[in-house]
């Protein structure tokens, strides 16, 4: 007996089912959408004890398991965590609606009214590891900016995020949605992923968010467009024309303040002219902030406990309170370091000089450039998008932190009197 | 003896060569790019007599084929349409260039500068069936981009493609630019194309424009994304409100001004209210301008010489002077039957009543909706791009005609002076 054609049976029901749901959330309007979000929001609040219960299954599993206590503590619903997955829906149901925005309006000469309007892009595929608060986020901002989504979270988290889908399904009904604009993949079989990745036709986005294995094989298998970044290793230059104070309070930022994100500082170069000025004193704040340096023969002269670094080292995305550095000869230099090892998602420099940070901003190839700031700048709550569902490396349909409107596409209409062309 | 090394060796060093092309093309000025342009479309002109030449070659070369009139035509360069190539060039050289536009740019709450600025794509592979003008047109917008581009024509062009691209390199090298800024396959193994696909570490889109099994095999070989449309099976719907002179004209023009092209229009739905007023009318104009009609049976009542439509015939892009009719019962048929049968491409309304207007353009899922407009209207030069690489039918990264800037990407520079998270 093979399970193979009811697992295909499954995948291309919920596609199905998403691409007709896509189509009626396309039409309704924002008013809908924030009534659900804001029904949601409070039904979440409401049960907190249900999904606390839910969620303690998960843990209680997942202790038996070898999780680390940090990704235990990221699969962990405290009462705080769930008020903070209902006011994020609140956030979202706040912010104004990409879809039917006019964001060009234009009189051509012959009198031909062009105007371009902001349209869902249909079917989102939401992939996701442990943090079961993705479950909310994805489901609120795709659905807010129009799209069907279907979601297949980690099976660590699976008791959490079959609660958390059940609230906003019985909401979407009330709020007379269709119920399958919000998705959760009823099997763990992973099998099933690698069919929902090959329906193209039904499916027009995937967004895989977890680390870098399963954002690969997700690239590898889609068939559909892909929004990802696969890492950050995200560099600071310390120029040597710095506010020494500034660099240090930007490297501590970058590389302390949550380490295990993408857009976390993983690498220093600092400008040779500076560095018997700069790294003694920096690496009294890192030994304290108890962060490892990994360094050049150079770095080692001045941070003596600095072991020594490798080509991994300096390739690497460590998560963690781990920094490797290089002391370089200058902008070029630096800029060398970051072509060969820098994943094109932040890098920042921290200079006084306007014509070295033009340089800098033009010659690095990364979605985010910053001047003067931390690398952890580089989100779309922080740059002004309201939420991200994601940062983007590639070049193509978005790049850097992603909001609702990177989340929809485009239709043009064309408006005229009789116009025809000669 | 194998040759796929060699052809393998030969694809990695095009792919390779445009890549550093690319690096050295993203940081040249404006001024740069649109010398190289002016340059390019004198030395057109000036050599005229050894590009014609060259042509000659190619068309006596396609008389021995069973190559079609009208592509034969296509093929063939007189001295108008090499002068009307370099005007191409010189329209591209005045166009704003999108590369280190400033597409937003805001301050944050603390202060956080942030910007958002065009960058060029990268690498682009362009694939192209005869006409050779797209030689030069491509070459021109891929570069103004700050795209290096790998073209790969006909091989029914290939004597005129390479003549044409000896011109542009030759420039190239006179503008001081990387000669491998525009390279031409060398080879008409089409094997290379498979390799080139496959090359997304090095080549950031493909563009396969021509027919729609060309592009299909394009699609489902690369690994990068793809800007495309299979075909344009465009609908014009004419609404019981229509003022019929008006959608007389307008499917005349949309059929018969230029048949050949993806924007003509190919089907045609009518009211029921109105059919027995307008297509009597309509059938004598059709019949006059040559047009075979193709209907359903209350079409025949009208138009008497209307053969009976197929649903394939329905389906068909025709690209020839046959329309396809047929006779609905109001609004919710006709989007019923665009959803079905129509290709994504443009489909227009010819309506007096606002309301109707709305709703076709609100529900008609298609990357350009016209309103009391010809459909031939959805080229981007008609709706102000200036020029265009092609339509995309796609909703992700661009839809509809893409210019300059849809042959873009864009970074984030934010700038602070010393701002950290909290």
């Amino acid at each position: 007996m093979s399970l193979e054609p009811d697992l295909q049976n499954l995948c291309e029901n919920l596609a199905n089912q998403a691409q007709a749901a896509s189509r009626t959330l396309a039409a309704i309007t924002t008013a809908q959408k924030n009534e659900w979000l804001l029904a949601a929001a409070e039904a979440i609040e409401a049960q907190c004890d249900s999904i606390r219960a839910a969620n303690d299954s998960d843990v209680s599993a997942a202790r038996l398991t070898d999780m680390t206590t940090a990704n235990l503590d990221r699969l962990t619903l405290t009462p705080a965590r769930i008020r903070a997955m209902a006011e994020g829906l609140r956030q979202v149901a706040a912010l104004p609606d990409p879809v039917g925005e006019i964001r060009e309006d234009a009189v051509r000469p012959n009198g031909l009214r062009v105007q371009k309007i902001g349209v869902p892009l249909g079917v989102i595929f939401f992939l996701y590891e442990s943090r079961p608060n993705v479950t909310i986020d994805a489901a609120g901002l795709c659905a807010k900016a129009g799209n069907a989504v279907i979601l297949r979270g980690g099976k660590e988290a699976v008791h959490t995020n079959r609660a958390l889908h059940a609230i906003l399904e019985r909401e979407l009904v009330n709020a007379g949605l269709p119920a399958e604009a919000v998705q959760l993949v009823p099997t763990l079989d992973r099998a099933a992923v690698g069919l929902l990745l090959k329906m193209h036709e039904r499916i027009d986005l995937v967004i895989p968010r977890g680390g870098e294995s399963l954002i690969r094989r997700v690239a590898a298998e889609a068939s559909m467009p892909v929004l990802k970044h696969y890492q950050g290793n995200c560099h600071v230059y310390v120029d040597e024309h710095a506010d020494l104070a500034m660099a240090e309070r930007i490297i501590l930022n970058g590389k302390c303040q949550r380490p295990g994100v993408c857009n976390a500082t993983e690498s220093l170069l600092v400008h040779a002219a500076i560095a018997g000025e700069f790294l003694p004193r920096l690496g009294n704040s890192l030994r304290e902030a108890g962060v490892e340096v990994r360094g050049c023969p150079r770095t080692a002269e001045w941070i003596s406990e600095a072991k020594p670094a490798t080509d991994a080292d300096y390739a690497a995305e460590f998560l963690d309170l781990i920094l490797s550095v290089k002391v370089v000869t200058g902008l070029s230099e630096a800029l060398e370091h970051i072509r060969r090892f820098s994943s094109k998602h932040t890098d920042a420099i921290v200079t006084g000089d306007p014509g070295t940070a033009r340089e800098f901003a033009a010659k690095v190839d990364s979605a985010a450039v910053v001047v003067n700031a931390s690398t952890r700048f580089n989100d779309g709550f922080e740059i002004g998008l309201g939420a991200e569902i994601g940062i983007s490396t590639d070049k193509f349909h978005a790049r850097g932190p992603c909001g609702l409107r990177e989340l929809t596409s485009y239709k043009y209409i064309l408006t005229g009197n009789g116009q025809i062309r000669v």
